[in-house]
C-alpha cells in the first residue's frame, strides 16, 4: 500500500455550543470553547490518498492536483472564516473537530476519486495537543 | 547577560479592520483578515526576562512565578476570547500582532519588575510563518 | 473510523540494565542507557481513542475527561519520577519504551472503556528520533 | 502489536523528468521539479519495524542495530548524493518520493528480517508539506 | 524596538568546492558537501524587519508586501534551482550558507527600505541542526 | 555581524535541591524538580559563534570543527549522565539550566576562541516551554 499526504493550513473562528442549552450547560459541557464571542485556531490539515504508483510519472497523484482540490473544496471555504456562520458544509452542525473532519471528508472524497485514487485518511490538528483522524467507512 | 524564556499558548479570535474604512478599503488593506465574522489563531507567546542568577536557587526567576504572572495578566484575559470585543487592554486598538505584543508588554512589565528581574523581550507567533518580537524601549 | 488524540508530556529518569548482567554486559547490550547514575528524557505521549461521534456534543470523548484520566493514571505517577524506582506499574520491568508503553496501556484501557470509547493506540516518543506505538491486542 | 520507529535524515539532489518527454512536457507534468540543473531536499526517513518484545532486553529491536542497518543500506548510498545519477538502487527509476520509498523498502526488508523482526512501514518526508508512506504488500 | 518576521522556504541544490583545489583537498575541507554531482536542502528563510508601528494599520509592514518582495527578489531566483549554476546573485561565490545569507541581504535591503522600514536580520536554516544569522553592518 | 549556530542534543538526569534545605523547603522552592530519585530531560543545545567569513572557505567556522569541540567538551561529559553526580564542571553547583548554560560556556569559550572565532550565545532548552540563553559578559 502506498500513501501520499499533503499538509495544508487554515485559520478560522468557531464556537462549541448547543442553542437549546443554557449558557451554564454550554459552559459545563464545552468549557471555554463555548464563548459566545468566538475564539479560533490555526488548523493543520493532512490529506492522505492511496493508490497504485503511475509508472509513467512515478506518482500516486500529482500533488499540484491534490493541492488544488483541497484549496477549491476546503480552504477557500474555511480559511479566515467563521466555521459556525459562514461554512456551507458545516451548516447546522456542531463545530467540533470530529464533525469538521467528517465534513471535509465529504468535500474531498468524490473529487479525489475522480483522479483515479482513493481518499484514505484525513488528520486535523486543532492545537499541537489535540487532533482527530478520520478514515471514512474503511 | 542571562535570559530565561517561558512559552505559553492561547487561542483567540480577532479581526483586522478600521471602522471608518469602507468594506472594500478594509479588504484592500487587511485582506482576508478583515472578515467581519472573525477568524482566529493558536498564538504562541515567548516571554523572556533578564537578570542575575540568584546564587541560592540557581534561578534568574522561578518559572512557576513567571508562569503564574503570564497566566493572571495575559492568558486569563486572552485565551478563548475575542481580542477585539473582550480584552480590556486591547480596547480601542487594532488587533494586529504588533499592537497585541505591545499591550502584553504593558501587562507584564511591572509585575515582572516586582520580582526583581526585567522583562527583556516578548515574541508572539500568529502562525508558523509570521511572528513579532518586542523589546520595549530598549 | 474516527480517532481522537491527546498529547501529554512528562519528564522522567530511567536506566536500562539487567541486575544479573555484569556491568560490561549491560554496557554491551544497553550502551550509554545502562549508566548506573541514571539519565532522563522529555517523553511525549500520544493517547488515541476511537468511537462513534456523540451527536449531542460532536465529540468522541470530551478531551477534558481524557486529559484527566491520563493525568490521574499516568502523569501523576511518572512525571518527574525515576521510572525504575518509583513507578508502581513498572515494578520489576525493564524500563524500555516498549515496556513503558504497554504498562501505560494497562493503566488507561479500563478507565477509557468506562467512558464508552476504546483505547486505540498509544505512541510514546523517547527522543525526536525514537518512538514506539502500541495497539494492544488489536 | 508493537511498533518501533527510528528517524534518520539525508540531504540529496534530484530531478523529476522523463528523457523521452520534451522540456515543455516535462515542465507541464513535473513543474519546477524538472529543472535540468537539479534541486534538492532535506529528506526525513521514518523506519518502523514490528515484532514481539524480547523479554530479556525489553526491546523489539536494539535501535543501535536498526540505525546501523539504515546507515549501511540507505544513508551511505543517499546522503549528499544525486539520486538520479549516483544511487544504484534508483538506477533507471523516476526519482519521485513514491519510487524512492519503495526502493528503500527493498534495501531494508531483508536485513531487518534477519534480525528476527519485520519491516512494517517507511515514511519519507520530502518537505514539511509532502510525504509518502509505504507498507509493502501488507 | 519592534521586529516582524516572515518565514519562507525554498528547495535548492548546491555544492561546496573551490575549482583550484584538488578533489582530495575539496573533500578534506568541505567533506560530503563537495560531491561533484550536487546535493540539496530544504532551506528555511526568516526575514526580520524593524520599524515603528503605523498607527493607521497597526503594522510595521504589511506582510503581503514583505512576502511579495521576498518572492520576487529571492524565491523566484532560488527555489528549485542550482545555487552554483543558476543564481545570478551567487555568481562566482562559494555556495556556503554564510555567503548565501549575505547575498540574500543585498537582494532585500533596498526594496525593504523603500517601504519605509529597515531590514534587521536574516536567518537561514540549511538543516535543523545548522543555521546562520546575518545582521548586516549593524 | 555573521552568526552561525550548531544544534546538539543530550539526555541527562538531574535534581534541583539544596542539601541544607529540609525536604519541605526543597519542595516549596524547587517543586517536583527536587525529587530525590532524579528526573531527566532531552536537552537541546544551540551554540552560536560569530566572526568574519573566511573568503577561501565561505565559512565563519567549519561546522565539523565546531561540532567536534562541542562533542569533546560538553556532550561526552553530559550525555546520558547524572548532572549532579557525574559532571565535573557542574561539581558543587545547583543543576539549574542557568548554572548549566554558564558552565557550558566556560567549557566552550576558550576552544572556540582558538579557532579564531568568538562564542556569541548559548541557548539551552530544558523542555519545549523553558529555555535559557547566555551571552557571556557581552
Amino acid at each position: 500500500m502506498m500513501l501520499i499526504t499533503r499538509r495544508e493550513r487554515f485559520n478560522a473562528a468557531h464556537r462549541l455550543f448547543r442553542p437549546e442549552y443554557s449558557p451554564e450547560k454550554n459552559l459545563e459541557v464545552f468549557g471555554k470553547c463555548s464563548n459566545p464571542n468566538w475564539h479560533g485556531h490555526n488548523y493543520e490539515l493532512y490529506v492522505t490518498v492511496s493508490g497504485p504508483v503511475n509508472p509513467e510519472t512515478g506518482f500516486v497523484i500529482n500533488l499540484k492536483i491534490l493541492s488544488r482540490i483541497i484549496r477549491e473544496k476546503v480552504l477557500d471555504k474555511l480559511d479566515h472564516k467563521n466555521i459556525n456562520l459562514e461554512v456551507s458544509f458545516m451548516k447546522g452542525k456542531l463545530a467540533s473537530s470530529e464533525n469538521l473532519v467528517m465534513a471535509i471528508w465529504e468535500q474531498l472524497e468524490e473529487p479525489i476519486r475522480r483522479e483515479g485514487v482513493r481518499l484514505h485518511r484525513i488528520k486535523l490538528y486543532e492545537t499541537e495537543n489535540n487532533f482527530v483522524e478520520y478514515l471514512g467507512d474503511n
